[in-house]
């Protein structure tokens, strides 16, 4: 492992790394099979690949640093006024980007999450700030749902000063809801969320909703409400149902007041000009949502039929993942690597350990290999003392 | 003009916005002639073109997060070590994550320059931490040239306190040098860099050198200095050279020690997959060069016969633009806006005013436009007295 890698091998480490798993085996990237990410398994859709090479002859122009045509689109497709959009490298660059314009003094993150929203908060430190960060963990016991009451209490604990935070906020600023929970694929209800946002707007808390999954359960999204609550800012990506991830887009819902002082602190251009037709194009194209959801119902029977026709636990989820209980996960994650499949191991998520495994759902093809080699991990054939050998 | 531009068309306004022209004339946006960027008239290379092409059936896959293979790539074309490397979104993303990861208390900016450097400084702050911006106005006498000595003076000046700096640094601890400089053209030679490189090491003070269009004059790159001075950073991009505005490309060389600092602020995933590719693909591109030094030798020179004809002041230029001196500066660039051309109005400029412009090089096609348009607009074609009617 090089220089470069090693601190994105820590506590911050992603899945998707396609790219030293090839180098570590020696074989082409397109060769290794990708659990580790949730993107669609239908790939980019046709209508968007002609979409970009017909854009080719315009890949010079610098890319619109409003993102004009493409917030009027979303704004369509959400029902949503389009000034309160704001266009971002990824959903990524806007959990940043908000982090480090609203300077939260103390923040509440459930956990297990995605790590980007506490990498977020301590980056936006400066010598003199520095942000206290509550973790609300959540209970395997309780499917790792989220009870708004215990969010809502969370929120306000009392804290008592120490050397770092001589004198800590009395309740949570800002705080983080990944609604599909990633890695556990739990659902919050819209209405539950909405409780939430009602509490922290009353306690004068920024709620950041990252709907990064809610594609996949459209109806819960809580995107509308933005408009009607000071502090609520909802999060989505084109990365995982659209599978954008390679182009990076993604965008965020501000309530009008605050938009202005997140976007003051926004670097231009951060959406390619590709990304930003691509999105375009992505939003109109019905036949794939059609698609989708077709191959997620059948794929997910299938992935649940034979998860526990192999005794392995799985949290039941409401996107395209599943979260795994499994002795040895780490063995078994690395016996899948030896054969260029890579799971996402969990172990550097705050509340799990080394007993969990989250796997994307993939094309039929690849989920029938995936069972299969977990098959021959978990139960090997036992071998016939007369097949040894003549 | 949208809520979402407003705070892009003061003082931190770009050139290129196309799409802003195009909506207000009604036209489309490659109808538009785009002097106001500096980006190679030859576009995209054909090469990258169709790897990129090539390349849409992985677009699925997230981006490499250490961009290895440019990086090998990079450090091979520019005879470094690549593990001293971070690729970015454009070099912007660079030029924020110095101010942040770095945080300044005092800082150089000479100008006029890019206004990139100031944004970054400013939005690097906190509560707490109010960065001190020092100023070095280039005169026009001197073709707005910097003087080592004047530059290496400027950081050591003493600062009084006031009341937001109580306790100001004794000198400047970064310094920003764009070479050649935008919007001026002008290069600083190599030596003359080296000389501040030096004085500037000796002070603890962080040179950012943005070699932005130092392409166009590789052999006065300070980029291998790098690796021997602890406080020399170098920025490049590939928008203007390689005409990957779209895609947004860019690279700083740090030194070994701080390369560690910086990267533990870099936000995952910011250099999308077709930009790595395409990236990777330019540099190998040799018959690109050779055109691009062709085409800037014969239209540069066009153009200068030409604005000498005109009357038209301009500076010598060491890249592909050109700083113009023009009376009614304003009143031409709008003359131009009307007939579907953007050129660069320099007011905005800190040291420059409403009688610069900064216009491309471009094709030979688009250089005649302008200068016929620039012709009508200042040597108006005298009515004939009989010419208006019968």
């Amino acid at each position: 492992m090089n220089e470069g890698t090693k601190d994105l091998c820590n506590q911050f480490e992603h899945g998707g790394n396609i790219y030293r798993l090839a180098e570590e085996l020696k074989i082409q990237e397109r060769q290794v099979i990708d659990f580790s990410t949730s993107v669609n398994p239908l790939g980019v859709s046709k209508k968007v690949k002609a979409e970009i090479r017909k854009h080719l002859k315009y890949l010079h122009n610098y890319p619109d640093p409003d993102t004009k045509r493409l917030r009027k689109r979303l704004a369509q497709y959400l029902g949503i006024d389009h000034e309160t959009i704001l266009c971002g490298n990824g959903s990524t660059e806007l959990i940043y980007l908000t982090a480090r314009a609203l300077k939260p003094e103390r923040v509440l993150i459930p956990e297990p999450t995605s790590s980007e929203y506490e990498r977020a908060v301590l980056t936006a430190e400066s010598k003199e700030h520095r942000a206290q960060i509550e973790f609300l963990i959540l209970k395997e016991e309780d499917r790792f749902e989220i009870k708004p009451e215990e969010f809502i209490s969370a929120l306000q604990e009392e804290r008592t000063s120490s050397l770092l935070t001589p004198h800590p906020s009395r309740f949570c600023d800002m705080a983080f809801l990944c609604n599909p929970n990633n890695p556990t694929g739990k659902l919050l209800k819209r209405e539950d969320v909405k409780k939430i946002a009602d509490a922290t707007e009353e306690l004068a808390c920024y709620l950041v909703v990252d709907e990064a999954f809610m594609d996949f359960c459209p109806d819960e999204s809580v995107i509308k409400t933005v408009e009607n609550n000071r502090y609520l800012i909802v999060l989505r990506t084109m990365t995982n149902y659209h599978a954008l991830s390679g182009l990076r887009i993604g965008y965020g819902v501000f309530p009008p007041g605050l938009i202005e002082k997140v976007r003051k602190y926004k670097e231009p251009w951060t959406v390619n000009n590709l990304a930003q037709r691509a999105a375009v194009t992505a939003l109109k194209d019905k036949v794939y949502r059609k698609e989708t959801y077709g191959l997620m119902q059948q794929e997910k029977r299938f992935l649940e039929k034979n998860f526990r026709k192999l005794g392995v636990t799985f949290f039941p989820s409401d996107a395209n993942f599943y979260l795994l209980k499994i002795n040895n996960a780490d063995e078994i994650s690395h016996g899948l690597r030896r054969k260029g499949i890579l799971v996402r191991d969990c172990a550097n998520f705050k509340g799990l350990n080394n007993t969990y495994l989250r796997v994307a759902v993939k094309s039929h093809k690849e989920n029938s290999i995936l069972i299969k080699e977990l098959t021959s991990i978990l139960q090997p054939p036992s071998v016939h003392p007369y097949q040894g050998g003549k």
